[in-house]
């Protein structure tokens, strides 16, 4: 039987082929190596906060009211809307729980978000560095990314309104920002979120808007392009619990829009899955009962460790990082030759007091080839004593990495 | 400001256009004024058991030993993995923990197995009537359906093979098979199935086999792809605990195949939206400590409710429907013009005793325009006293619906 155990394997689709291994989750045999040695790592290379969830969520889930875990609403449940209509209304924007549909993590949301707005061959402008993910779902959706420079001696703020112009072609179908940003921690400016609105208004585009973490800002304001008049017909927004109340493994996030066609065909990607998670929409709708004293006390502990991470950069010489003024990540280029062999290194051959940091290098959030080989993401979710011990590590590293 | 106010909206993508919208879900409003008008409705029109989700689901959720609900890892947590693979082991089925990913819901399962074989613009035979949502996800992934026709007569078993065999054409990537079916209850025999593994094979096809009903099989017994040897490059199995355990809304399914690479596929496109819920993962590994003694219980219960829904059919004059073995539907043929007016009639301008029923239309279970006019899917899943009531209220409407 040599003709069939020789047979060609049906191959599989070209999305299935070209559809990239997540840049962070790919070291982690590395890391997993690393701790059979008895090594402990800092892991600095993924957002999963250590904040614990709210009690509020833990109770409601506890005490959730039916015996059946049955399917709830393909637009996510009535009371959970209305909860997520006040909140971004607190916030000055003008949402009504009919703008909004209930979607599994902040990922559906974007999954959702390409396929109302554009065809498989389509693209969509972002700003490199950019959330590694958004690339696994482009190519579900089919779409292509046409990435517009960023760059740390900015601070990663956005190109002159030419540049952005200049990527549009007459397939571009949208505008992505992440606000503030993932990976660079950048707030971006009301100019600049004005900039794309108006861009988008001219040119015809959707903008697409990530706002998970708009509640971790530490200088200045976040405004949503809902901040800005005559938005409703291509404005989208994606959102979720999982960073603002440290609920990651709930899965349970959002899409706004006030474009009435382009929600209700939402709704209609939505039945086909019927709903997202019935006991984790009801965890979601309490933790929203909270406000600023329990924001105030998260984003207080953030911005410390903000600024133990950029103390620990700054000590690192060479290092090109701008104090971000948002999210909880900062993007730095080291004076490194590669972030990858570097983020290896880390795992596989340097240890302090036995302990190590695991880092996301660069690379993986451009899609621009030889872009970002010189940068390391650092998600600053762990305390400040452990950030300090981190930072202290990771400056040895860079010194032992340089004196191979 | 008038030309802005007049400008033509920004066109959505063709998909976003072309999504189905559920036809089951549709009637939703002419229910919910019925209810409003102080009738009950016997939801005989969703798959939604009213079966208890198991104490060992709801105390494993309350048990859940963390206090920060994380991130979980992208192919699903190890000890669920090897749980599946004993469930399926038990069932005479030789699946390992790394042939499985865990999904969002086995509607995941389908969104991926899509993606995973197909390019948009590909097809996948599939026996109508067949699982409407399966639209909802065939547009998600650019996919097109070609439908191959099975008869309430034959009691919706699969036509002989040149009939498949001739449906297949350049673009053909798979056959998708349900078994026990939704929407008919159909189990499909050995023969059967060893019929589709044989054409994959040959046509060098891939098998997509939606087994979420694989437990409730009154007669006879449930034959996988993974039953036959030498399917390792090509079966691809897409389940779920929705109906097993009835835990609808914990969405929590999963994708099985001895495909590395295709596995290795799916496990990208679920990097990139991290994990499926963690918590309701936890549930789902408590509820397979669940046994025959268990299944033996629910089967016998939705065995008597398929006798009585059987009976209640054949009591219509006219009907046509065979007893089906599995699942827990029924797709009648009812001495009906129009099942979609019937079904409006039932909530808008019938009731007895102040109650009346909601059917899902059949022609929404078919992609050939035309079918399936006079026919309606029953699914069980009340008790057996409503189920008698429901069915002579059936009788009476469809009475009165012909002599309008």
């Amino acid at each position: 039987m040599a003709i069939t155990k020789n047979r060609k394997l049906r191959p599989m689709s070209r999305r299935a082929v070209e559809v990239q291994e997540s840049p962070i989750r790919k070291l982690i045999p590395y890391s997993d190596a690393a701790k059979k040695r008895g090594i402990h790592v800092y892991h600095l290379n993924i957002g999963q906060p250590d904040i614990e969830t709210p009690p509020e969520f833990w109770n409601a889930v506890k005490n959730y009211s039916s015996r059946v875990l049955a399917y709830g609403h393909s637009q996510g449940q009535a009371s959970y809307l209305k909860v997520l209509s006040d909140y971004y209304k607190r916030n000055n924007l003008d949402i009504e729980p009919e703008n909004i549909i209930v979607t599994t993590g902040g990922s559906e949301a974007i999954v959702f978000a390409f396929l109302l707005i554009a065809e498989p061959g389509d693209n969509v402008i972002v700003f490199e560095p950019f959330y590694t993910n958004y690339n696994g779902f482009a190519t579900q959706a089919g779409i292509h990314f046409v990435p517009v420079e960023t760059r740390a001696e900015t601070g990663f703020h956005l190109p002159p309104r030419e540049v952005i112009e200049d990527a549009i072609d007459s397939r571009t179908r949208g505008i992505m920002i992440c606000n503030p940003n993932n990976p660079t921690g950048t707030l971006f400016t009301k100019d600049e979120v004005g900039m794309i609105v108006d861009i988008a208004r001219e040119r015809e585009l959707f903008v697409l808007s990530d706002e998970v973490y708009r509640e971790f800002v530490f200088e200045g304001e976040h405004v949503s392009p809902f901040n800005f008049p005559d938005v409703d017909d291509f404005a989208i927004m994606m959102d979720s619990i999982s960073k603002r109340f440290s609920a990651c493994g709930a899965r349970i996030g959002n899409l706004v829009t006030r474009n009435r066609d382009l929600l209700a065909a939402a709704v209609k990607f939505g039945q086909a899955r019927l709903c997202s998670p019935s006991l984790e929409q009801a965890g979601a709708e309490a933790v929203y009962s909270l406000g600023k004293e329990y924001f105030d006390k998260i984003i207080g502990e953030y911005k410390r460790r903000r600024d133990v991470v950029y103390e620990g950069l700054m000590d690192i010489e060479g290092t090109v990082c701008m104090k971000a003024s948002g999210a909880f990540y900062a993007m730095a280029r080291l004076p490194i030759s590669s972030a990858e062999d570097f983020a290896k290194f880390m795992l596989a051959d340097f240890s302090v007091d036995n302990k190590t940091v695991m880092v996301a290098p660069g690379p993986g959030f451009y899609a621009t080839p030889g872009r970002g080989v010189d940068e390391c993401r650092i998600a600053y979710v762990l305390n400040t004593d452990d950030l300090k011990d981190a930072m202290r590590i990771l400056k040895s590293g860079v010194e032992a990495f340089n004196s191979r």
